[in-house]
């Protein structure tokens, strides 16, 4: 069975516990727009398109209340986490329905079908880029736990390899909260995918060892031309990556795009507790006096990016900012 | 009171059991070669200088038993781990005199003295590298735990320190063993020097944003053209440091010069098991079918070197094997 982030089910949003993983598979049944709130500021749903889609169906939990109201709902949902734009898009895309007098609840599911649909798509898009890949590299979690189903980064992996490539995926564990190491390699481990986790610090070992000839991650805002915030790290992996003239590819769906910015220069970086360097499983790893900080992104220029995978196809940087605008004038 | 590594005490080679700090301040009393081989083979002592050291007690220990043969502790001791050539130096600092005939704890003694003075010295050299500097990088830890006392690394941040430079540290926790989170900033807390411990993902980040504006690193092994071996992720933050022109500094004593090795293309990098990556305080962190790679090493080239601070000054790159050559024939 393909692995499913949420899903709707009697009346509530139905999620896998991502703070519990690969430990322990707990089904979180949230039944207001306030635990949605609570679920996607603590990470128990994460990923920028899953968040995106979680927020979605808040909106719609807060529409089913008497007396809900969308703009109060979207204020709340607005400011769980900063970075990824799914999370803006997702609450618009029910928040202007639900304010037109249209049913919020479809809204969410034509926005989560929307989200799957064109990670399916990422995924057929990208396989050709990896057809002749030995080692591929991705950071963070950028699967069907952070996008509902078929994942961003994963997508061209899982196709490539339904197509008989012979890949081998290296994990980037992903601190601070291991969302490689727990759940990529969860995600690959079930599908027999062959992989192996490594410390972030691995990663420059192993391209210039040659080891890894692709490099594949998600996104949590691209900016027009090309800029694109992700997960902390992504950024030392992009300029290694570059210095071994090994691609680096960026998948995404279009609701990671941000139209409105020209640059990454200004897209808002969120720090998160210290505590989450300076503890391990709820174990003080560092000395008592010592600080710690913890910025969850980091924004890579696009002169880095090889490509986007895209639901419509690849895209050079140097077309991204002409794709965007011929869609909107569509 | 200064941090030290190990001293002798009562006929018994002491040192703090490195894999408990912070937690617990745990002091281990070795009476012989065997056991010596494997507090370093486990990591209760590391860093190249440091192991140099308790090699060379480790010899003296042999020599103190009846039939003690020094062909055979020396080849006990090699086999421990394969990247620090320090090892090799400290071990032939007594074999040789043990063989003929002179008194081994002596020869220990002196190779300890000469290690802790040249650590010392590229404090000396290197403060004044740092004397404008606002956020230095340190990755691993290079501290007096790794050298005996003042560290390498560390040494010109404590001299700088000393004379008044106003230092902030980035302290990479280093995974998988975590050396930066509880080693470095354990030595940095207890001096009261300002500094703050990131994810190893976070070092790009505070370099584009030009928050940090120097690096600084150990070494286990430097070959005659500047190629040198440290602790892995020393790779990913030299070229992240090139790519932002973020002077990087490579501090070492002259133990660690490798003169026979021309260039890093055949330095023993170790793999250490899986579980390190694996497992975090002995708790599972991935899913069970998973499997990890884990080398502890990877190669920098002497390209992405600003200089390395040695006992004797800095030396740029393209100036080691003439200084080098120089020591042989002096």
């Amino acid at each position: 069975m393909p692995v499913r982030a949420l899903w709707w089910e009697r009346g509530a949003l139905a999620l896998l516990d991502q703070r519990q993983l690969p430990g322990r598979t707990v089904v979180l049944r949230l039944r207001s727009v306030a635990e949605v709130a609570r679920a996607i500021r603590t990470m128990a749903v994460r990923g920028a398109p899953a968040i995106g889609v979680a927020a979605a169906y808040g909106m719609a939990l807060a529409a089913q209340r008497a007396g809900g109201d969308p703009d109060a709902a979207a204020t709340l949902l607005r400011s769980t986490r900063p970075t990824a734009i799914d999370l803006f898009v997702g609450i618009e895309a029910v928040r202007r329905p639900w304010a037109a007098g249209e049913n919020a609840l479809e809204a969410a599911h034509r926005y989560r079908r929307r989200v799957v649909e064109e990670c399916h798509r990422i995924g057929v898009a990208g396989a050709p880029l990896l057809r002749r890949a030995h080692g591929v590299l991705t950071h963070c979690n950028a699967g069907a736990l952070a996008t509902v189903e078929w994942g961003t980064a994963l997508a061209p992996i899982r196709v490539a390899r339904q197509r008989g490539a012979k890949l081998f995926v290296y994990v980037d564990e992903t601190r601070p909260l291991l969302q490689g190491a727990r759940l990529t390699a969860w995600e690959l481990a079930r599908e027999r995918i062959p992989h192996a986790i490594i410390a972030d610090n691995a990663a420059g070992h192993f391209l210039s060892t040659g080891a890894i000839d692709a490099v594949i991650v998600g996104a949590d805002r691209i900016a027009r031309n090309g800029d694109f915030a992700n997960k902390i790290g992504t950024y030392e992996k992009a300029v290694v990556a570059r210095e071994h003239r090994v691609p680096f590819y960026v998948a995404a769906p279009w609701t990671t795009f941000d139209r409105r910015r020209a640059s990454g220069a200004s897209i808002p970086v969120e720090e998160r507790a210290p505590e989450e360097v300076l503890e391990l499983g709820g174990q003080r790893i560092a000395p008592r006096p010592s600080r710690a900080r913890n910025p969850a992104f980091d924004v890579t220029p696009s002169r880095f990016v090889t490509a986007f995978v895209t639901p419509d196809g690849v895209v050079r940087p140097r077309e991204l900012a002409g794709r965007l605008a011929a869609q909107a004038g569509a």
